[in-house]
């Protein structure tokens, strides 16, 4: 049984979302129990159209909604303790969830889950992991977006996260890391990049395989598993993709209505097209990770549709199953351990 | 007239890719006159090939050429006044030429560029500067890798030059800029991003408009003329974007060939595939552009096609028809005109 709490209220649609992703969320794996935080006159209509749902949940009322433009600051000071983006995240410290999944507003999601669960020991900076499709098929780049600027060390510790999710979420031994650079020989500033680099090589970690340097063409490519990077330009990369995508997804949309041949040939290769079109349906993958912190917190996109959020709460699935915190706590355990060694009788 | 210095050995093939660029560049634009430098044996039979090329060329012999993979330190040591490279960009310092083009590598042409150039008065850092396509059309985007990390003076002196850049190459009054930022809000680290928009928006510059923080994905809608960040995240999203783009036209290519169906649509939408492949086509823009040098560089794909080639001495030509280097010295002037007000009669 996999116990997931749900931010009823976040995203752009709140509970009109979230709870149909949750019935259909449930289909794919019964063995799900929710714990629901939400507000009664908006959830109950809702809740009460999912008899299986209803039936696997507990739900929980909530009178302070976080908006999606609120400050972290402001959502803190009003939200704490008593919101359901706050007691979602609750019921992860508690133990009475694995894991919780909201689509609630970033800055304010990671405010709290950092107020909440804290940092795991010899974690600094907690990151923001999104799941990139690829042509080998999916890796994961992180951080994208939960802090700016890395030190050398935390870009190691981002590794060391990274490589433990994709053996949770792809169930590979020794996922590949690659640290996101620029190819342009000898110029300043890439200084923590490169010691970051050279501080993952002589750790030497059993749990990843350092590949070097790979540049921005290569996350599409899927050249390695883990895609490691600070926040700033692995935000940027993130949407600078997304950008791109729609982009394409616009000049073939146009390319193909624009004359009778080309609609003729659209409705023969409609197959293919819908193909395409799953391929890059933004509804299959979401769900960013939140790592290093205490409990394993999910962030669905705002906008997500009700498929969309029920595949941010697949992730957190996969990842409660796959013991995700435990895995990162182990990698780290062991990395500091070597880092470390313990001198003498005192050190036990 | 307009006069163009060709380094015919850089790029992975040399003179048997820059010289037939140059052919096309000609064939558009009948009043270039090109200097050209490389080595004698490898170049002039291919030369002879090009009438009309060359009558209206000067060819310079030079033995040494620039590899791909040299270090700048390296090239500047074994090419300084000797190579193609050098000569090219020395032909804009005497005054013989009005642009130079190169398919050289990146840090070498770079090294040699400021070298020999030098960085123009006020400014610190010079910047390269991508032509993006965009659902609106195009867009200037820079740094994309020639520094890493800006302060915000050096942001604002990029959006000067790319605010000019984009009145010589899109003809338009008053460019509007974006400054690239991520969108969650008072997250450490963004202190350069933000103070640079103050230090824009007081500034109130005549030459451009400023519209503000953009994201990733405001790059391919072409939400603005300018999209102006450190060089860093603009390589990465520069790269990211390319490698997005690759993706998908992998996924259509293996989508329209995968059932009979599928080809049978694609024989007729061809046209329509045709028109996308040509949005899509690489060679269409190609030419990063070095800003705040004494002179016009070009940097051309390494990788480029003939046809490639051609439209990086398409933008050099529309660069220097329309005075680029006159437009950003002008625009400094003025900004720092406003800036250091001349007091009392000894400022004269």
């Amino acid at each position: 049984m996999i116990r997931i709490s749900l931010d009823l209220m976040g995203g752009d649609f709140g509970p009109e979302v979230v709870i149909p992703g949750a019935a259909k969320a449930l289909e794919r794996h019964p063995d799900i129990t929710f714990i629901m935080y939400g507000m009664k006159d908006r959830c109950e209509p809702i809740l009460g159209k999912y008899a299986k749902l209803r039936e696997k949940s507990v739900f929980h009322e909530c009178d302070v909604s976080i908006s999606m433009d609120e400050k972290p600051s402001q959502a803190l000071r009003r939200g704490r303790y008593v919101s359901s983006m706050w007691r979602s995240i609750e019921a992860v410290k508690l133990g009475e969830a694995d894991v919780v999944v909201s689509a609630g507003n970033t800055g304010a999601l990671m405010a709290m889950a950092k107020f909440c669960l804290r940092t795991m020991a010899n974690i600094e900076r907690p990151a923001i992991a999104a799941i990139w499709p690829t042509l080998r098929g999916e890796s994961i780049v992180l951080d994208v977006g939960a802090t700016i600027g890395a030190d050398s060390q935390q870009l190691l510790d981002f590794a060391l996260m990274g490589g433990a999710m994709a053996r949770a979420l792809f169930e590979i031994e020794r996922p590949t890391i690659g640290l996101l650079n620029v190819g342009v020989e000898e110029i300043k500033g890439q200084e923590d990049v490169k010691e970051a680099g050279r501080l993952i090589r002589e750790a030497n970690l059993e749990s990843l395989e350092y590949s070097g340097f790979v540049e921005g063409d290569d996350i599409g490519k899927g050249t390695v598993d883990v895609v490691v990077t600070e926040g700033f330009s692995g935000n940027i990369a993130l949407k600078a993709a997304e950008g791109t995508a729609k982009q394409i997804g616009a000049y073939l949309r146009s390319a193909m209505t624009r004359t009778l041949l080309a609609r003729i040939g659209y409705l023969f290769a409609k197959g293919a097209f819908d193909l395409l079109r799953e391929k890059l349906d933004p509804s299959k993958v979401n769900g960013g990770v939140f790592l290093g912190l205490n409990g394993i917190v999910i962030k669905s996109h705002g906008g997500a549709s009700a498929e969309a959020f029920a595949a941010a709460i697949d992730v957190g699935y996969d990842m409660a199953k796959n013991g995700l915190t435990q895995k990162i706590e182990n990698d780290l355990k062991r990395y500091h351990a070597k880092r470390q060694p313990p001198i003498g009788p005192e050190a036990a």
